[in-house]
């Protein structure tokens, strides 16, 4: 029999949609598959958003006081930021919080209490004023996992980018055969287990119409050969294909997954099949991380008219995957 | 009054699903606006052609005798490729015939006796087979007008790129504010007074984010500069944005045309937004040139099963903006 799984809950800034968006969620609890969840945050910003909101969620303590908790929602007390944060304010008290928040929950993930960690939006711009050495939160698990990898999450698409955050002209320079060839065994790797299927990969190529025979680039000859290598170890991994049909090739396939050479070659087509119910899936971690497709959103956020989707489908997933 | 206006359709490689599409499309010639439509190509690879499909589409002489022609549709009769070639075959024969057909439709448009050119689809294996110095369509275009502008039009999403057949390290280096500006300027002119309402151009950024502020790339400084200039120029523009959401910001908007920065950030969304429906248009020529979104297909074409929809709104098109 399968352990029930436990999985951590970030709150996110205080100050953006995030508080909002995991009440919204919970309170649609009896739709998520059973599992222990636990919320990292502060219990008084739960409490105004859940005021706001007119909702309750009613977690209780973590750590519990019973040695195996059943499944149900947990919060582990994190009393910052001061004060009850204003709504859309960006400061460097919200972007601490938020850290905080993600680094216990991913403390205890890495010692193994967790299975998976799901997190709500952080401010970049607060965690620079916070004084915060990492950009966010993929940043920071690269940190102690250099192999971290990001992928997207949708019913009709699921993609993994080679890189993210860098710019283009970089992110080309990264389309090397050894490189690919560790990137495919580790999102492999990290996948194993998790699904009912292995999963089939295709691979885009670099430039247009795969570089046509090498008419327009070089960079398809890394590719194919990193394939083949992979292949040769057991992956179920095809490719390099014209990076203008591969998405649609891989569209509404569950066990099908592209890998993108870059940031936007994997998120232009994702964004436009998985619209608010895309989640964003860190593999290559020893746990399962997974956020919403969107940001703090600052400029809504006192409005409270957020959509929890993406969040929910990020709950959902996390559980799936543990 | 509007004249009514004269469209060329080259029948395309022979051997490929051109006049499969071709006949097909022109058998629903009803649905089509009234315009004088004019084949170039073989007459005995268009009968071959109705024959297998058992469809007649009855073109008159072109030139006609007649000094004003109707609406209709007539064929300029040019004799080859020799025989009767095998569909699926690429052949420098079939290469040369495609060639030439395309070359004569261009050039009554170039001398302004048509206002639109419809091209089925050739092979560049076999133009290159045929020792033409020409990859294809485009780059024979570009000869006479090297500011001819690659673009995709549907009625979901309308693309224009600013580099098309080169590899993306290469389109990377055209990302320059001069550059950005003249393509911004002629593609603005080639528009004007073919579409009920002149359009908005959004225009994508070239890295992640649109750069971030700098911190992912400096390209978008170019792109900014040269918009600001464009849009003193009384353009309707605005960039850039971050690729992975103008694409959807845009979609459902028929007058809202989005710039991308090289190929496939242009072909990925549109081809996730137009399957099937998608056209291929020339702008920045004297004439309006239009084609579908598919190639030559040498692998069905012996079936006969093409799906003509493309073509036939390739042919729409080009009667819309004439």
């Amino acid at each position: 029999m399968r352990a029930i799984p436990r999985i951590g809950i970030t709150l996110g800034d205080p100050a953006g949609i995030g508080p909002e968006v995991v009440v919204k969620a919970l309170s649609r609890a009896e739709q998520l598959p059973p599992a222990v969840y636990v919320l990292f945050g502060s219990e008084r910003v739960l409490e105004d958003e859940e005021s706001a909101l007119g909702l309750r969620v009613f977690p209780k303590p973590w750590p519990p006081a019973e040695a195996g908790p059943g499944p149900g929602l947990y919060v582990r007390r994190m009393d910052l930021p001061p004060g009850h944060p204003a709504k859309g304010r960006l400061s460097a008290e919200c972007g601490r919080a938020s850290f905080e928040y993600f680094a216990a929950a991913v403390d205890e993930a890495t010692r193994g209490t967790l299975q998976a960690v799901v997190t709500a939006p952080i401010s970049k711009q607060a965690w620079s004023l916070a004084g915060l050495a990492w950009r966010g939160h993929t940043e920071y698990l690269a940190r102690t996992c250099p192999e971290a990898i990001m992928a997207f999450w949708s019913e009709p698409l699921k993609v993994a980018l080679l890189s993210h955050h860098v710019s283009l002209r970089e992110a080309l320079g990264r389309v090397k055969a050894e490189i690919l060839e560790a990137f495919f065994l580790t999102l492999d790797r990290s996948l194993l287990g998790r699904t009912s299927r292995r999963f089939h990969f295709l691979v885009a190529g670099l430039n247009p119409h795969a570089g046509e025979e090498g008419l327009m680039g070089s960079e398809e000859e890394e590719i194919r050969s990193a394939v083949g290598r992979a292949r040769a170890a057991g992956l179920d991994i095809e490719g390099p294909f014209p990076p203008d049909t591969v998405f649609r090739r891989a569209l509404g396939q569950p066990e099908v997954m592209v890998v993108a050479m870059h940031h936007d070659q994997g998120l232009i087509p994702f964004k436009m099949a998985a619209f608010k119910t895309g989640v964003n899936v860190t593999l290559g971690l020893p746990f399962i991380r997974t956020s919403p497709d969107h940001g703090t959103a600052f400029d809504i956020a006192p409005r409270r008219t957020a959509d929890p989707e993406s969040f929910f489908q990020a709950l959902r997933l996390a559980a799936e995957l543990s």
